[in-house]
């Protein structure tokens, strides 16, 4: 059975955010994203495929579209295909969030 | 921007398991599902889509395949194509999911 203790996976990089896999298959995949302070995933756009943010840990200010908006542990946005998307670090505490994508633009 | 704080949804049923959708898009849905003690989802299987089940609060039983494991909150595990897969609460607390599927069975 392919089960992760997710946070056990943190790893960070004093370069940029770092992105762990924790599933990757035929139709999605999984990531936990690790952003020190100050670390963002700049805005970006899929064509066809849908992204979830979920937050595990810490604060991030995320944009989808024209929207901007601070989101906390707890919390999920979806970022539809088409739409601009990105997440900043914008505290002094490590942001750990769960991500998955569907299709998965790896395969 | 579509976000929503997931365990503010919550929401039980004494009949079974409560299944709220957070989001339903061309490519996937994710739900929480909210099982009290000692309810389930019975093992099933899909053919052609993966699901994720990540435990937000409580402990699950998952069987997933031959195998059988308890995760608690933080973990996260996956039932790929194909292979059999349910959850059952056998503890006296609430048990809330975060679940994926791709691609959407219901589109």
């Amino acid at each position: 059975m392919q089960c992760i203790e997710v946070l056990g996976k943190q790893e960070f990089s004093s370069e940029k955010m770092k992105k762990v896999s924790l599933f990757d298959t035929a139709n999605l995949f999984c990531d936990l994203y690790c952003l020190r302070p100050g670390q963002s995933q700049k805005p970006h756009t899929h064509q066809g495929a849908d992204k979830i943010y979920f937050v595990l840990q810490g604060k991030g200010t995320f944009v989808v579209g024209e929207e901007e908006k601070v989101l906390e542990a707890g919390e999920i946005v979806l970022a539809p295909s088409g739409a601009v998307h990105g997440v900043t670090n914008h505290t002094p505490q490590a942001l750990n969030l769960l991500v998955v994508m569907a299709p998965n633009p790896n395969r």
